[in-house]
């Protein structure tokens, strides 16, 4: 992709209103504009991160046996009347009426919806484990809508829901999507600790939340560093009941259920107390929806019962913003390369240099060729900007070419994360990039 | 994908509700379920093929130098206040308060947000042309939703805008979009027809809508059977502006803007009278947002000047729904090959049986090789049961494979679309649709 040709604006100055890293970030890398307050349009470089994230989380889902649906955005009011959440809700759930002054409402979670269709659906034990999921937006109507995507008010969310025959069942699924969603996060190239939580209007006795840790996270966590550790993990060493049991058996929690006399005996070289973003939820709440929405299954004795359910969130465009949050700099983001927009910038000293356009068209298609995505910046911008510019939006790998460098063949490659720079030929620019 | 470990739950009899083919087939085929009056959840079979139309939209507007981005479903009024749309919006429109009694609405159509970012990034006519797009939700308070997706609330559209200097340099645009569409519907194995249209609550002076003709679709259209002619070329071969003249004259339009005097001097043995399914719409209009909002660019000459707009919409949800209301039969959906859920199915009529389970695993890896998606009938249903599921789900390949075939090496090869059949060996069997 060519910048001159993209739709791609960044801001020099830090815009006053963002008070958070990663809204400051966002906008000034042209990722993300506001339309109104928790309402923000994602511009094309931004897309491109969501997309990535999205898709790892989709993969992962996919991998641990969820099938995948899409329910719509709006829900009638009726499936909560049931379940008996439409007067629990507060009121960040977005109420409306239809021109028939009919209840809707927009989705925050969809447990009743996809109770709903499981009923209908399915009635015997020979249809389980079923699990399902998708990714929608979801609206949460903040009172104080702030941080950019960190408390904004539409977002996009991962919701995955399982349904199980009895409670040994469901509590086994739980533990394998624990497990799973620790693959998923370390795709993203981050640690996310899996966190004993309150169930809140999901309800349930069992949950667990999962933070990344960030100097500017809104939760304060306690956590034994062993437990960071097992985020690190080797999926394929491990059984998730015995996984799931070494960390039951650490010590981490989020201010909500903190335990000051608990966490005193975890010994004091591993007492860490930090900040962290929540970017997952899960919970098992077994019957609480099926008994009142009446969703039975037959058993193998011939028996109605009603099935046993868990639900699993991980909030997708939240994980844009976490990612920022725990991956920056001074000048700029430090992308991942999973989630990266592109993999590499090609910075174009004298984009008008007729040796230099067929150097870059070469080594665009190298590049492409091994599967890289590149941007190239062929502005007509004084070298200084361009350099900040590349630094701010953060892909993994710039390239800078100009006729000096060339006469030698010669470019410069540089690694955003380390900042590490070198001159190096053409071929060992594809073969580092590459490798 | 296996069907016994897949959550694929088909009707043998026509559920009473649904009058038209498509909804009775997308619901007997397990792809939607009504959550309420125009509500659906797509399942996952359903899903698959959303989200291939929406992958040819995608592909086809990046093709047309169209950038994506992502707006939000919910939008502030306060836009709508500007662009003097607010009130005049029917009541289609879903309007909404939020907890401070703000007033939001779902967006039904988003020129009003797509104006507020291009004025806010954009000042220079070095800029332009601009083009971008979104896939996104839109929700349409229907007073009767009906008909399935046909005529449902909520729904996915792709809308596109273009951003232009001049009267001259948007008309263009249009012409090259116009095209673009022709192609795009074309992959779905569908000719649409572009007709004049009124421009309704978008506005301007030039508008066509885009048909795809089918024996039940809603609207009347008239039309040169040459439009449909022209429908099915090859772009190569054509200058936009020189294809868009010969669309231009000739007569193609709905009951809304039918003349018939006009009509009648296409000769006699030209004039079709049918019935069609709107699947796009695309309108030019010039300052029509840009004056009000405020969407000013600087000119070569240094003057400020509104940007030229156009708008473009493919109901990309509604195309599941027009493709099986175009391709289907007595036994159920015939796909286009493009969109199909899965490119073959194979049924086992002993899925019991340990030969047929090791033939029908080495197919599926051979199939999967050449890059085919295959669904396996391995339910413990009898051979009728599986023969009527998999025509009315629709796959264009079937390969039936039970163990008195294999005893001759042999299993029978099944064409959808024609219903031809044939005894073949596994060899030829992968040839045949690979080919």
């Amino acid at each position: 992709m060519r910048w001159s040709a993209y739709f791609l604006k960044t801001m020099k100055d830090n815009p006053k209103d963002a008070k958070v890293v990663s809204h400051r970030l966002m906008l000034r890398a042209g990722m993300i504009r506001q339309m109104s307050a928790g309402l923000y349009t994602w511009l094309p470089l931004g897309l491109r991160v969501l997309k990535k994230i999205e898709g790892i989380v989709r993969e992962e889902q996919d991998r641990a046996g969820f099938h995948e649906v899409l329910m719509p955005t709006i829900q009638s009011a009726d499936l909560w009347y049931e379940s008996g959440r439409y007067d629990a809700y507060g009121p960040e759930m977005l109420r409306i009426k239809d021109r028939h002054e009919a209840d809707l409402l927009y989705g925050p979670t969809n447990e009743e919806v996809i109770t709903d269709i499981f009923r209908r659906e399915v009635q015997s034990y020979k249809d389980l484990p079923l699990n399902l999921y998708h990714v929608q937006w979801k609206f949460r109507d903040e009172v104080r809508p702030r941080f950019g995507l960190m408390r904004g008010r539409e977002f996009l969310m991962k919701d995955g829901y399982s349904f199980d025959i009895d409670e040994a069942a469901a509590k086994n699924m739980y533990q394998r999507v624990l497990v799973s969603y620790l693959r998923t996060f370390k795709r993203f190239g981050v640690t996310a600790i899996p966190m004993r939580a309150d169930t809140g209007p999901i309800g349930g006795d069992l949950s667990h939340e999962f933070l990344i840790q960030a100097d500017t996270g809104e939760s304060d966590i306690f956590f034994d560093t062993k437990i960071a550790d097992l985020g690190a993990f080797s999926e394929e060493d491990q059984h998730p009941a015995r996984l799931y049991d070494a960390i039951n058996n650490l010590y981490a929690r989020t201010d909500e259920t903190h335990d000051s006399q608990l966490f005193e005996q975890v010994p004091a070289e591993r007492r860490v107390i930090s900040k962290g973003i929540e970017v997952g939820h899960i919970f098992n709440f077994g019957t609480k929806y099926s008994v009142p929405m009446g969703a039975l299954v037959q058993n193998a004795n011939g028996e109605k019962v009603p099935v046993h359910m868990g639900s699993y969130g991980i909030g997708v465009s939240r994980i844009a913003a976490a990612l920022i949050e725990a991956s920056h700099d001074d000048a700029g983001i430090v992308w991942p390369e999973e989630v990266a927009p592109f993999d590499v910038g090609i910075l174009m000293l004298k984009p008008d240099d007729q040796r230099c356009k067929e150097v870059v068209n070469n080594l665009c298609s190298a590049l492409e060729d091994t599967g890289r995505t590149v941007l190239v910046d062929d502005r007509n911008e004084r070298p200084g900007a361009k350099f900040a510019d590349m630094d701010l939006i953060g892909l993994p790998w710039q390239i800078i070419i100009g006729p000096r460098g060339l006469d030698n063949d010669l470019v410069e490659l540089k690694y955003r994360k380390t900042g590490a720079k070198s001159e190096v030929s053409l071929d060992q620019v594809i073969a580092t990039i590459a490798s």
